[in-house]
């Protein structure tokens, strides 16, 4: 018997395409009344006694009212994406037509879906755990083909199978502590304290591997910032310009993307990289500092994932270029000096500037450098296709908590404490293992992170 | 056997949902490669052997690269949208993730259709005629109630059934008159010209009613617009604001449509009315005419289906208004005297604007009685969902052509014409009823029909 939840009997709706119009759009519905509801807007069949998995074209109507003509896709109970039966509506495209289906349902029973609660409802049905569910999301925002493979290697388990792994062997160890307990009178041990630590060792490995992964991870998702900064005349638009001409990224106009404050995006070899021009940044004052176009851009430098400083090398000292690098450095580590105009610059100058990169914005010399540079440092000679790279908040917090916790393992190990405060510390392990994948979570958490789902998923 | 005209044996592919991220994504392939081209990418299941109109889901793989987890539709040749073989693929509706099935299914042997090429094939393969596969679009477009209707019907062969109906009669007599022609030295006559004059006359009735159908059917797809003109102080953006405020009509962002000469738009009763303040328009000059509040609204007034002349009853001489009346209907004869501000109005002042209607667009007094008239100017009083009403120009410009070539008989009629000559008038006639449903076309005519379409239909 397919069981669920209690709370989650009502049966859902929503526009699952795009907003907008084109040649179709397509309707979801979940629940146990799915079918029910539609049968009332679809005479042509009765469509419980049609088979699971199979499609049926006819007309939608509402009394006397034909609302379209439409093809139905039929899931049923418990293999279907919620786990619930799920019907698809595909109807024409036009915005007054899907919303006319939307409230016709609605009208008939159903009710509006939130946002992500399909995604949800497949969730609490345990068709996904959480890391697959979240995958879902991060797959339907991936933009690159890094963040789409991390995201479908996560929604098909690559993560949650590590953790499983990492847990079961805990919870073997935790079962043989707990049994000891229930003999604690006879001083028996069960657990071998030796192997039980050559394991946490183990598992702390996996943690941290996972946990270093993130950086990665997260420039995967999230792509990385790059401020360009320098004096007024130094080449900062040209050389922005440079790098949007060779490779300029298509990038989906989502609500919320951070165009107002990032100027644009170009993608070197699969990582995004968000490109900001300080030149609007301008510097009145006749302060020293300020004039090295250093100062009023700070605030960004400190922000930023990589500076780039940018200076004219035919027009710089040697000791006023120290003093930049010292000041930018302290603000930010990841600071690359950019020497530009090098095709007018004489041969001899080039040893004075040793540490930056020579380029010509306005020639296209050394711009591939440049680019490999910035990918390097964005640490994507490291991505493969191979390891699982965490990308979510959540999880990095998570199992910042797991190792913490291993550590504790370690110590008591140790010195040699109980059994049953050790067996404290394991629990607190498998409660923040099993809080990634949704074994352990409460409902206020699961809204929080369908809610940053779109609404139809 | 099923036949296609030559030229269109390439498969092809397009997004068929809106642009964009949502849930969900829809890519829909049509040709005789469809099968075999998903199947390249679609390890899990030989898709040949599987029963038309069933749901599959799997993976796409490119090689070794996973594209994405997707549910696949099969429709097969002829029982498809176009006749031919049809599959849809459902995937997640990462604009990234559906570009990349796109570019994916296109190195694998499809052609990126083109717009409206999907409707085309269908017309192609007869699953459709023009008028139907027309109304496809139409209701793609449709924003109202009555557009989706006028579209459903006609997609239900509404249009083309009273059309087909004409066609036969005709060719009736036309068969009868050729058949007199084979017999021309026996000198019979075995078509009734008596009968044939009240066939004709019957025809003629239809032919115009379908015409007369044409303004409602007009303002029913593309709406009406109303210039609100007046002086300065007369209360137009007051009105403009109660009428919005009360009735803001949801319509659609499409590219293309009229925003940037187009102020804001109603629903009154299901029909659309763009109002287009001129208040922007301003009367610099001392001159009297243009004082009126007119003269810089002429080309406006001149191009709008209805002109409202909104006055402050407090300050306009009846014989300014006299004036001002006859100028503004000598433009347009569609105008609408209306006198602002009657809340504030001496009682026995109502007498002398007789004609007008009295409104108070700041207290909303008289507001739906504008309405009322706004409507019935419209011709809405006369939609139901009972006639057929024609919605597009060129149906309209060959039914004109119809009417000439009946008015042609009957006058060859009265006249004792030929049986031959009669033929070339009654040839003709089926001529443009033929153009209308598309059994007498051409490519390029069907091309520009069908380009108007959007990509994926």
């Amino acid at each position: 018997m397919h069981t669920k939840l209690s709370g989650w009997d009502d049966t859902i709706v929503a526009i699952a395409t795009p907003p907008g119009i084109g040649a179709i759009g397509v309707l979801r519905i979940s629940g146990s009344q799915a079918f029910d509801i539609i049968q009332k807007l679809f005479p042509s069949k009765i469509l419980k006694e049609q088979p699971a998995n199979t499609l049926h074209v006819g007309y939608l109507k509402e009394d006397e009212n034909i609302l379209d003509e439409v093809v139905i896709s039929l899931f049923k109970n418990p293999a279907s994406y919620t786990g619930e039966d799920v019907i698809e509506i595909g109807c024409h495209g036009s915005v007054y037509v899907q919303q006319q289906v939307l409230d016709a349902l609605i009208r008939n029973g159903a009710r509006l879906a939130k946002a992500g609660e399909f995604t949800q409802r497949a969730f609490l049905n345990k068709k996904l755990d959480l890391t697959q569910a979240e995958a879902v999301g991060d797959l339907i925002a991936s933009n690159t083909k890094a963040s789409q493979n991390a995201a479908l290697k996560n929604m098909r388990g690559g993560f949650s199978n590590v953790l499983r792994e990492l847990r079961e062997e805990l919870i073997k160890f935790s079962s043989l502590i707990e049994l000891e307990l229930d003999f604690s009178e006879e001083d028996v041990e069960f657990a071998d304290r030796n192997k039980f630590l050559i394991l946490i060792r183990d598992i702390e490995k996996t943690v941290n591997r996972l946990l270093n992964s993130f950086k990665l991870g997260n420039v995967i998702k999230n792509g990385v910032s790059v401020a360009i900064v320098g004096k007024p005349n130094a080449g900062k638009s040209t050389l922005l310009n440079t790098l949007l001409n060779e490779n300029r990224a298509i990038v989906s106009e989502i609500a919320g993307t951070t165009r107002d404050t990032i100027e644009e995006i170009i993608n070197i070899n699969d990582i995004l990289f968000r490109l900001i021009d300080t030149a609007g940044i301008r510097d009145h004052s006749e302060d020293i500092i300020e004039n090295m176009g250093v100062l009023k851009s700070k605030e960004k430098i400190k922000q930023v994932d990589i500076v780039l400083y940018l200076f004219d090398a035919n027009n710089m000292e040697v000791e006023e270029l120290k003093l930049i690098e010292d000041e930018i450095k302290g603000q930010n580590p990841n600071t690359v000096l950019v020497a530009n105009k090098t095709d007018i610059l004489q041969k001899e100058l080039h040893e004075q500037f040793a540490g930056a990169i020579f380029i010509s914005a306005k020639e296209e010399i050394g711009i591939e450098s440049l680019k490999n540079i910035l990918f390097a440092m964005a640490g994507g000679t490291s991505i493969n296709n191979e390891n699982i790279v965490i990308t979510n908040a959540r999880h990095y917090a998570a199992l910042t908590e797991v190792l913490k916790s291993l550590q504790d393992i370690k110590s008591g190990l140790a010195t040699n404490i109980s059994g049953d405060l050790l067996s404290i510390d394991i629990n607190r392990s498998l409660h923040y293992l099993g809080e990634i994948t949704g074994e352990v979570t409460n409902e206020d958490r699961l809204n929080y992170i369908f809610s940053k789902f779109c609404i139809g998923k």
